[in-house]
């Protein structure tokens, strides 16, 4: 497919700076663009790529004012990132069309019914009880437990897994290899020194609006529910324990855990590879830095960093001092002969 | 299903004091708990609760005394966990009975046989040679390769593969997306930088009664068997590389790492997003909390904490040292003017 | 299987130091052998076993001299661990013959051509447009999505998720579990704190001869590709986020997360749970301790280790000075005492 720019301008209502015939096929970020590139630019820090930039358009800021030649047609937009985004979900379901119906083989249980413009895959197992709304698509390989209810519009990917009695909001996006439900991690110790599995009969509730990143793992509660509010978006290989809650709007990156029974707030914005303990809640707002340790109650508004976790301006005065440790080993042992 | 509380007393041997009558029909955690709902009180921290729950039964042990009015009426028992446990058990297989039988379609190798109890669920593989206990229970898609033995009642959750060779115990748990027998990590350099993969040959065996969390990988040997000892319970997303070898009855939570040849004792209880080094030893009843790094051998008995990791009380110590450390600083420069 | 020490001689060229009829037919690590094993001493730490291994034949360098009696046969060759690996690669294709064909039942589209000598095992998705090389093994369960090339020989192990468009090379090979070209972890934040979703219309490509380890999650680009370099080796559960670059034959350990745009260079080795953050440059032969976190750009042939990670000598001496850090307080105060 080819977009002149005058085309994208209708369609978006923008303004041409530049060539109305330049005609783009493609993507890219500025600093990667080739000829036939539609791009854009946000961020300050990439104002210079716009000087050097091969692309043939870039979406800018109807403020953006060149202080060198941009050879590039500009397309003058209030928010460029916002437009880009409105135009890669046009390619997107160009490039990646949902399917409908129900491919075979499949399984798809007595009595569920398969709204019409739903999709079931190939090697797909709809268990018994199962309630999809419309528009759900269930990819191949995906299992889908029995009484689990499943919002309209969500997008369960190929061979994720969704264990019995689970709620699903609607239009949540569910990757692949994700499991949802699987039993939390609750053993009572015998006197022996052996462990006695407690059964785990509560479920998992995802609200609506949630993406689940690939193998990323939620456990179903011991009793009651774990949950994951509506909004919120987790990267790939989390782990949620059993009985944790996840409030609305958060975003926590990749290989995060997050032990049993914790409480994590509404817009909250957490990095990869950190820990929370259990039984511990925080706020909202937080933001915590990438490879952190929660062990304790977190206010909301913080920002914490570390391992353990503290403020992001006392981890970076500590990595400091860190560094300056031997040093200071050195000056005390100076100052201690000294004083002898 | 609805239970009273003398029936509940009949059931498991407690004596009823309040309302004989009191009615429930779920379970809940004491602060959660809604009339209908049946609790427990065992961890002491939390008897406040018992004064505010809206539970209509309470498993009490049997030498609770109220200091306040409580108007659950409670079951009091010498174990009220263990009790619950046994009713959580009975909840969990009404709620999710065990399948049986042979769903189609499924692929079972010519020459394997499926016992009169054990169920093979639709799009699950069962390679040439399988051998497989009474009630053992393979679920949709879930992929048992060639030669593989799976002892008497063990559960292969969704989409849970165990490559060819492998030896799995009785009455073991393989939670769903868990890879059991995938290759161990293993090349060797070549002279111009590139890598030759070393064949992995070994297997992995796993004892009886173990439970493996979704999306665990455990990785089989160069030569010889990566092991998992009887009783140990592996929670979600570790890895467990080749030639590792964990006792029994060991509990680790997700997301830890274990890396080549290392051997774990008996008896541990090991934090989430813990990491071993390669090639050490870590004793029997060992605790090791989470995040921490295992560079070197670990003594029996041992309670570490810390990257690298340090005795627990050490670890504590050293982060309120590092809280001080800019105060430090600040009195050696004092120190140092004073002494000149 | 059995062979004979003079057999194997004859087949890899070593000669034997022992009796010529020593029987083999099976392969162990030197410390766990036992009668009827062959095992090999390459590394010199290991040396002392060969006095009292039970091995029937030890593959030893041509120039290793005993200083006590070995009981085992010796089979001398330039590189023992070398000739192990072809000897491993014989006994592996032996225990794990690959499949060729295709399995029913399978999902094939229309219009994709299966090579002769290709494996397409039962519950295998292969979408429309589908291009695989000869020798290509996509085996039961695995999901190979629309437009996706592999290239030939290259092995897709049970439950591998591929999404559309993703490009492999040629005799890669793809674990259990792993998840390639889900979508990148990006959301453009609104005024009202709930997340837009942004199409993430990239692939991921993937360069010949790379392992990809079990249940490892690629994600595809937001424009462009996330691009994994020939030779490379990741391990299980590493997360590499969408626009990330890794270089060629570099090797990952287990559980490593690279975050977003993130560019990591050639012959790097890399420990496990290390965290890269995002839209940094990492060079060329860069060694990573495990668990390091690393913030910022690493020049050429670094060695880093820690969290923030600093040089790995300053790791050693950090962790030194944290132990006597309890130490210096009370020298310090010390001090003050005297000085007052």
């Amino acid at each position: 497919m080819e977009f002149k720019a005058c085309q994208i301008a209708a369609l978006i209502g923008g303004t041409v700076d530049g060539d109305p015939e330049a005609t783009v096929s493609n993507f890219a970020k500025i600093e990667d663009a080739r000829p036939g590139d539609i791009t854009f630019l946000a961020n300050p820090k990439y104002t210079h790529h716009i000087y050097s930039t091969k692309a043939s358009i870039v979406l800018v800021r109807n403020d953006f004012e060149a202080t060198e030649t941009v050879n590039a047609t500009l397309l003058r937009v209030a928010d460029p990132y916002a437009v880009l985004s409105v135009l890669l979900e046009h390619a997107s379901q160009a490039l990646n069309p949902l399917p409908t119906g129900v491919e075979q083989p499949s399984f798809v249980a007595d009595g569920v019914t398969v709204p019409e413009d739903a999709y079931v895959g190939a090697f797909a197992y709809v268990a018994q009880g199962v309630r999809m709304g419309r528009g759900v698509k269930i990819y191949p390989q995906a299992y889908v437990g029995a009484n689990v209810e499943i919002g309209e519009g969500t997008i369960v990917y190929p061979g994720a897994k969704i264990y019995h009695g689970c709620k699903i909001g609607a239009r949540c996006i569910i990757h692949a290899g994700a499991v949802v439900g699987a039993d939390g991690f609750g053993f009572a110790p015998l006197p022996d020194g052996s462990y006695h599995k407690i059964p785990q009969i509560g479920i998992v509730t995802i609200g609506d609006n949630v993406e689940i990143g690939a193998n990323t793992t939620i456990d179903r509660a011991t009793m009651g529910t774990t949950t994951i509010g509506a909004g919120t978006k987790l990267d790939n290989l989390i782990q949620a324990a059993h009985n944790s809650s996840i409030g609305s709007n958060t975003v926590i990156a990749a290989q995060t855990g997050i032990a049993g029974s914790t409480k994590i707030g509404d817009n909250c914005m957490i990095g990869g590879q950190v820990g929370f303990a259990g039984h511990i809640t925080v706020g909202n707002r937080v933001e915590i830095g990438a490879q952190s340790g929660i062990p304790n109650n977190v206010a909301d508004g913080s920002r914490l960093m570390g391992y353990p976790a503290v403020g992001a301006g006392d981890f970076a005065r500590q990595a400091v001092h860190l560094k300056r440790l031997g040093d200071l080993f050195a000056r005390v042992a100076k100052l201690e002969k000294r004083s002898l």
